[in-house]
């Protein structure tokens, strides 16, 4: 049986901040055609809110430390104020969002991640994704908006990474699906000199990628990204590019990921 | 055709903030038989987390003025931390809860009021529900948790008073349903005499109402939550019940409202 393309689109915190490139953004993908789904994280909107309440924000390898009150941020802004806006504006394009994050419907289910060299606090690795909760809805012609919170079986909401978010809902969705990933952030692709936004590299395959670690092109953000795309190759996602906020358009330079 | 009972209960700010009485009230509303919505405020916590962030929150009657900046807060607290919060505590009692506000899947779309004497801010009055929306949720299983914030058409998120919020879901779903509508508030019921609890007016009819508003036992907060009643009761809701967070067991002295 042939399947039905499925496209997740993560988009990162910096491009949910531009208002311009935000409208650009979803002025393409609401002009995709078939089920799809949006993931977003929330980037600096989190780290502004918690120095303004007085909170510190840390992060070790991309990933941030979230203690009880950056968990009540993150929430807040993640699901609450960027989720609920980029519904809105969506529903005003008339595209059928719904906005959730991983409690609703127990769509994406976590365990905390435990204590080793680094306590990363109240953050999740995701477990399982209701697959058929998330196929309901889009079987009814809804446009699932994910922020990347999870929560665990016991109900407790956890900080989760947006690209884990993306990349998990898109292997386990090919169980139903064939699934296509996108990552759009603040660059082009991936570069092979950060300075210079036209140095993308156009394919990347586990090779290129060995070659560009040991040359420590890859570093912090883009590392786990990478990690999770490869992952995703083997585990039934079809087709992974990353690039700026028109990725969608197709005329945009781009960075793809092969097997 | 007997229509199916659908319960809708709000509950308030006083009662979200307490753990001990919001757990209280959730092992009652996962007792409950049969399909059911659960509508919150937020109260206090916008309040505060808006004052920590140097915004300044204005109440007139007993709503809100919401500026650009509460507007924020308010979406952050109610459809954020709060919403994703119960939906979570519901989850880990194995009740199968979707949080919601307005935007998503249209659910609740409203009108910026318009600024006659008191400018308002972002505040709306609704104008329509999705019910069919709302009723696949309730068919597939699911429990619908909404926050108190609306949706123009256009896209743009409004506060909105939480006891409106209910009124009109249940008022809306009378064409599927028999809807009973529950308010669960920081009191045992419209009280007598505010200083006594014990003083709870167990049936307030249209006449008993005038009598209050008259003596000026009805003021604030209580206003528009009784004007709600009133026009609910005319609107298809069959019951309505006011009273404290064990209102749904049944053993707690309460308020009823009749026609």
């Amino acid at each position: 049986m042939i399947k039905e393309t499925l496209k997740v689109i993560k988009i990162g915190g910096k491009l949910i901040e531009d208002e311009t490139k935000l409208q650009a953004f979803l002025l393409d993908f609401i002009a995709l055609q078939g089920p799809k789904i949006l993931v977003h994280g929330g980037g600096n909107m989190a780290t502004e809110i918690a120095a303004k309440l007085g909170f510190e924000t840390k992060m070790i390898d991309g990933r941030r430390i979230t203690d009880e009150n950056s968990l009540k941020v993150i929430v807040m802004t993640y699901a609450g104020w960027i989720n609920k806006t980029i519904v809105g504006k969506l529903q005003a394009l008339n595209c059928n969002a719904i906005g959730l994050c991983g409690a609703d419907g127990r769509s994406i289910i976590s365990k905390k991640r435990k204590v080793a060299e680094i306590d990363f606090g109240f953050v999740g690795d995701i477990e399982t994704i209701n697959t058929s909760f998330i196929n309901s809805l889009l079987k009814a012609g809804m446009v699932p908006v994910f922020s990347a919170i999870s929560c665990t079986s016991e109900g407790e909401l956890l900080n989760t990474n947006g690209d884990s978010v993306a990349a998990e809902i898109a292997m386990s969705m090919s169980e139903l699906y064939e699934p296509q990933l996108f990552y759009l952030f603040g660059k082009n692709g991936v570069l092979a000199d950060v300075t210079n936004e036209e140095s993308v590299i156009e394919h990347i395959d586990r090779n290129k990628y060995g070659e560009l670690l040991k040359d420590k092109v890859i570093t912090e953000g883009m590392l786990p990204k990478l990690q999770n795309c490869f992952e995703a190759l083997e585990k039934g996602v079809s087709k992974i590019c990353l690039g700026n906020e028109r990725l969608l358009s197709k005329t945009s330079l781009h960075t793809e990921i092969v097997k």
